[in-house]
């Protein structure tokens, strides 16, 4: 069988299948955001990979080195967030052919350095290889978690409240914009006060891991689980519930859609639902919270806490109901890097 | 300029230079085997990242998917043996075609998992991307150290003795057997007694990490410095000189030789001094000692240590003397990936 027949999620579960229990100094293992390790003397790291890959995460006129740098940091520093860690060091490896620029390399790996010092973490290594093929960047991290205490998927409990951080869509739209101007991304953002496409198209190529809100919620037991969407909520929402063994109810007049994503909906007739649902890269939280009470102490203004349904019974799947009230079951369906389709598609 | 034009060393001196210095928690960052990170309640990180790369590294045909994950293990594990600490957990990174066969990635992480299992380690973690490029199997490795205790390229002292573990070339023969038998390695490798030519594909097929020794080394406080062979002893002796300022001669007469690499000699012509010199791939250690008495508790007769010369002034740069007692000096020169010249070289 071909990767791109099975996917990615089944293909670890076949993998976890094969491995052996995590055992001590392993709490976590292969399954969640970032694996956590105890130390004998009682601190705990986490540790996660993640890699951009030319040709699929980026092209050389999308992205500037600066910039693929910055967000190989950030999608890291994603994972260390929804465990509720503050990341410490990072390592990047580079997959680069032999006549890549080397200015271009020092620009990308200072752009991660620079990324990595900003969420308070220190490059300390990696590798740097000769490959015939597309560049590819691999940063591992390393975080730690507030003493022993870890986020994690598991945990979520029949009628707890479905959140998310900020808005969904923007990073799909982002990539949508770049697209329209023949896949060449601006070589720098605007500062300042944003129009909501520049929003998205930040959005898109710089990130912005929800660290301060996964510490909040982790060190105030506020959320019973959560996870980071970086391959759309549908997918990720699955990977949750899946963790947890419970379903879910979307609720679609609740769900906080960009307004970028809005503006782009008539100009291209982009379907906004499924930009929030399955656009992917949108690096926000979703946890699940038995007393929203407890959510009154973060006051971020910039982070807006959205509940957008509510944990169901496992039986039930997942569900999305539309403002007139009729439900649908909700495919899985996110951005899978092996699915035939390059598409995002939710399904009946 | 271009990276094959500038060299991987060369390029990591860039970058360093325009890196801030290291800060705690880093105690030490990029530049020697691995990195070292404190962590408040006593206890040090060891973290590194190796990649192996198809087509550079092996191709389909050379090594079967099981070796290719121990392998990807091994060598990683080798720059955690060169700081004298121990393995507890690796991750695996790997970008694959889309079309990639199911079955042999499994193998590959099944192979990474058992030999991380058998060095000590667990699987703890990983990523799985798309790629239209070649396979690449990026592994990063944490261990702990001996309390605050590490062994670095740094240390070595004018009049140390310079020792090497085990035997030198051997992995670069067994690289050169599987080349001659059209590029195709055998599908596994016997086990029990082995010929020197088996035991050459062996070392190249499945390195053994020096763990045992590594610790001994730290826990000891033999040696001074330490660095692992991976891309040649010209060319690590090299960076162990460049990082603790100071130069070396080494004894031609001494050299470790393994004995398949005389044997290849007769059949193909090869110089086995270029092998044990350039070869690569070797994993074996390199270390500075001043009192070589410090050495006689190391009582593993599998893996013998050897002087091989001595630490001389900064100035005098890296000698090979020869058996007449002539000595010219070695370029600094090993396997880099980034050479235009696809081969090892040791000029005058």
């Amino acid at each position: 069988m071909k990767l791109c027949d099975l996917g990615e999620d089944a293909f670890l579960e076949e993998l976890q299948k094969r491995l052996p229990p995590s055992a001590p100094p392993v709490r976590i293992g292969i399954g969640d955001d970032a694996a956590a390790l105890d130390l004998p003397a009682g601190e705990s790291i986490l540790v996660s990979s993640d890699s951009l890959v030319e040709g699929v995460h980026f092209t050389a006129r999308s992205l500037p080195p600066r910039f693929i740098g910055r967000k190989a940091v950030a999608v890291n520093a994603s994972d260390i967030a929804a465990m509720g860690g503050r990341p410490v060091a990072v390592l990047a490896s580079l997959a680069a052919r032999r006549d890549a620029e080397v200015d271009a390399l020092l620009d990308l790996l200072m752009g991660l350095a620079g990324r990595a010092g900003e969420l308070g973490a220190s490059l300390v290594g990696g590798n740097l290889a000769a490959s015939p093929g597309p560049l590819v960047v691999d940063v591992t991290i390393l975080g730690v978690s507030q003493g022993r205490r870890v986020l994690t998927r598991k945990g979520a409990a029949l009628g707890d409240g479905l959140f998310v951080s900020g808005r969904l869509g923007a990073s799909a739209e982002g990539r949508r914009l770049i697209k329209e101007r023949s896949g060449a991304g601006p070589g720098t953002i605007p500062s300042g006060s944003l129009t909501p496409a520049e929003e998205c198209l930040r959005r898109h190529m710089d990130p912005e891991p929800r660290l301060e809100l996964g510490a909040f919620l982790c060190r105030s037991g506020a959320a019973t689980s959560c996870i980071d969407i970086s391959d759309g909520l549908a997918r990720d929402l699955a990977r949750l519930c899946r963790a947890s063994a419970v379903g879910a109810v979307l609720e679609e007049a609740a769900l906080p859609i960009h307004e970028g994503v809005r503006v782009g909906e008539g100009e291209a007739g982009r379907e906004p639902l499924a930009s929030a649902l399955a656009g992917g890269e949108d690096y926000e939280l979703l946890f699940t919270v038995p007393d929203p009470r407890r959510l009154q102490d973060w006051e971020n203004p910039d982070v807006a806490l959205t509940r957008i349904g509510a944990v169901a019974e496992s039986g039930s799947g997942i569900r999305l109901r539309a403002r007139d009230g009729s439900e649908r079951v909700l495919a899985a369906e996110g951005w899978d890097h092996f699915a035939r389709s390059g598409l995002p598609a939710v399904s009946e």
